[in-house]
């Protein structure tokens, strides 16, 4: 089958393109900057194939179309038609508390995506444009969204509730969520694959590291807590997202003359490693490049970071009571040998030891990167959560065998 | 040495009376309701000799007035005059980042307590007013301030700095401060007398549990982190506080509609046990009393209560590499041992162990309630914070011999 995965971003449509039962990746890239002068289109095919376009588009339809005249072009194309196309996975950022797995696009899904836009904002009217364009260019084609939050709806109350008066549950929703669910789906099941053990008899504490980062508890393979909350704000410190804080910091805030729209933007968009490292960037290779240089304030916010991710463990490991394996996967868990050692390094009071030598060489691979001795085994895994959106459309369609086409 | 030990708050002004060198408490008790129509005294002796009297006063310094009419009646009180008080201690919620131990009480000193009424607005006001009232009636006796933030100060600026942008500490003082400093101290010490242990080489994880509650994690004597923040709002879930919260729930709860100073009473007051058990009370012998009975709503936030220490002890744990001991103290800690075994119970992947028998028939004393081939010993200490503030009143007028003045 073959499953074409999107992802739209307010100002992006990004895609991948599976023939599954290989699994294999045929053509990936993305349409940038949707909705400025000068959207761009970047195409990479299997084979190495790269194109790039300025193109003159306003909305998810036309950067969908864009994306599909290259799939079929002739010279740079994958496939021969569009008819060829038998199904799309679409990322979608919130399900609310209903939603637990991949879902068939029906009415009634649409309506919960669309109940969700209050409390996903900048994603899911996005999402939600992205499956109308959708069925607009491919009519009788079966769209399934895989849903970020679905994989962490299995959290017991005393994790999901918050201690607030507990009509905002009831009333306004306000509840933990989680997000990043794919992700930790993904690594979780792959960790299954490389201990050997059915991924249902394993304690798991995932650590998805990229711009965005959050950590999940997983007992038997289900999620019992996640750091990320209502929105992907709480929790570790991120590029340029605060994580947790106290929340009289955000009333301070507010008295001190700022908006709640600035306090939001300003938690969002310029805190985390960016805020505290002052250096005019929150990506971790440039913070690492300070800090090796001497400076004292990337070194502080570098240390910041590690701190937090060490204690989200430590809480895990006795919530789950015990681990059998820490996994990190997203830019900063799957690349960066120097954040993992500061990380798994503290972890020697519950036995847990970082091989150093494993660990420095694995960069952007699968790799065990403990020693034979240690209680827990720490695991790199690069995650994929395009492809894992594509797994979830073959399932899907599985139980659904009447919305699969026919394709050659 | 006879020391008087003042706690002032908005509406109450609290006392105990030592005589030191033993450490004797020779009266306690409080002015209750002080700015409503009927305030009330609650009088003391040690001997067991009660008194309460309807009061006709409006201010901290009438209620000081008092509390001394009965320290000095010649049948309920406990001296011939008032000369006989040789120095007075004073709780102090908030001191700020300079203020690292109690402190004589000068210009200086109340200028910063002074400073930080916008970090407390609810105390540091009635802690000042409390100390110009001795002042006044006092004249001559030393005062000694005792911050509750003080302990805390040790803290590395990756457990104190939040990751929001820079500026907003270096402007606002936007940073973690930790409360219940002197709590946390009192037990620590103690801590290393029952462990025969000088208190500088134990790692100690002290968890405060009463109707606020807050847990440190202290490094050889050192706090290295504590859960509470720029005000006691955040951390642990409390009798009406929330604690941690996404700091995107406040800005819905604006959102929604509701004033900041509505979420500040929303997260203060009506949240926390109060706001999740739905029993219309925060007082956790309440709850599980209601658990008892089977309510399903107070079994969740009792459940959310002890879920979050045990991730709490597991982060400091981790964060510390390894506790020697974990204390409990505080209304909660030092008398339900059903909480005690709720939470302790969780740590076994911590190869910490309760000896059930000894923690069931601990309550309200010192005790060590685990077994022993536990990992880290369990304790429990009840703690003493005005004796802690007699404490420092004694050591620092040591260190300033000039202001003592002479008693008999």
């Amino acid at each position: 089958m073959k499953v074409l995965v999107l992802n739209a971003g307010s100002s992006s449509l990004k895609f991948q393109f599976f023939t599954m039962g290989k699994e294999t990746m045929l053509a990936r890239g993305q349409v940038e900057r949707l909705g400025s002068d000068d959207p761009t289109l970047l195409y990479h095919r299997h084979d190495g194939l790269q194109h790039e376009a300025k193109l003159t588009i306003k909305n998810h339809t036309e950067a969908l179309q864009a994306i599909c005249n290259c799939l079929i072009d002739p010279e740079k194309g994958v496939i021969q038609a569009l008819s060829d196309v038998q199904a799309i996975g679409h990322r979608v950022v919130h399900g609310g508390e209903r939603v637990t797995k991949p879902t068939l696009v029906t009415q009634n899904i649409k309506g919960i995506i669309h109940d969700c836009f209050a409390l996903a904002p900048l994603h899911n009217p996005a999402n939600f444009s992205g499956i109308e364009a959708c069925e607009q260019l491919f009519p009788g084609i079966p769209n399934v969204a895989v849903f970020d939050t679905a994989f962490h709806q299995t959290m017991p109350p005393e994790s999901y509730l918050y201690a607030v008066p507990y009509e905002l549950y009831t009333k306004y929703a306000i509840r933990r969520y989680g997000f990043h669910g794919t992700s930790h789906n993904f690594v979780a099941r792959e960790a299954g694959i490389m201990l050997g053990m059915p991924y249902e008899r394993l304690n798991l504490i995932t650590c998805h590291l990229g711009n965005g980062c959050s950590i999940t508890a997983i007992d038997h393979g289900v999620v019992i807590d996640t750091s990320m909350g209502m929105t992907p704000l709480e929790g570790l410190m991120m590029g340029t997202r605060s994580g947790s804080l106290d929340p009289a910091v955000v009333l301070r805030l507010v008295e001190l003359g700022h908006s709640p729209a600035e306090v939001d933007r300003m938690l969002n968009k310029q805190s985390g490693l960016l805020g505290v490292a002052g250096i005019g960037s929150g990506d971790m290779r440039d913070i690492i490049a300070a800090e090796r240089k001497g400076d004292q304030q990337a070194l502080r916010a570098r240390r910041m970071f590690t701190s937090r991710i060490v204690k989200y463990i430590g809480a895990y490991f006795a919530l789950l009571g015990g681990a059998d394996a820490i996994v990190f996967c997203g830019g900063i868990g799957e690349w960066s040998d120097y954040i993992r050692a500061k990380i798994v390094r503290k972890l020697s009071c519950l036995d847990i030891e970082l091989d150093e030598k494993v660990n420095s060489r694995c960069s952007g691979v699968r790799d065990i990167i403990s020693t034979q001795r240690s209680r827990s085994k720490v695991l790199v895994i690069p995650t994929n959560e395009e492809l894992m959106i594509a797994r979830g459309v073959v399932d899907t369609l599985a139980h659904n065998p009447a919305e699969v086409t026919t394709g050659e």
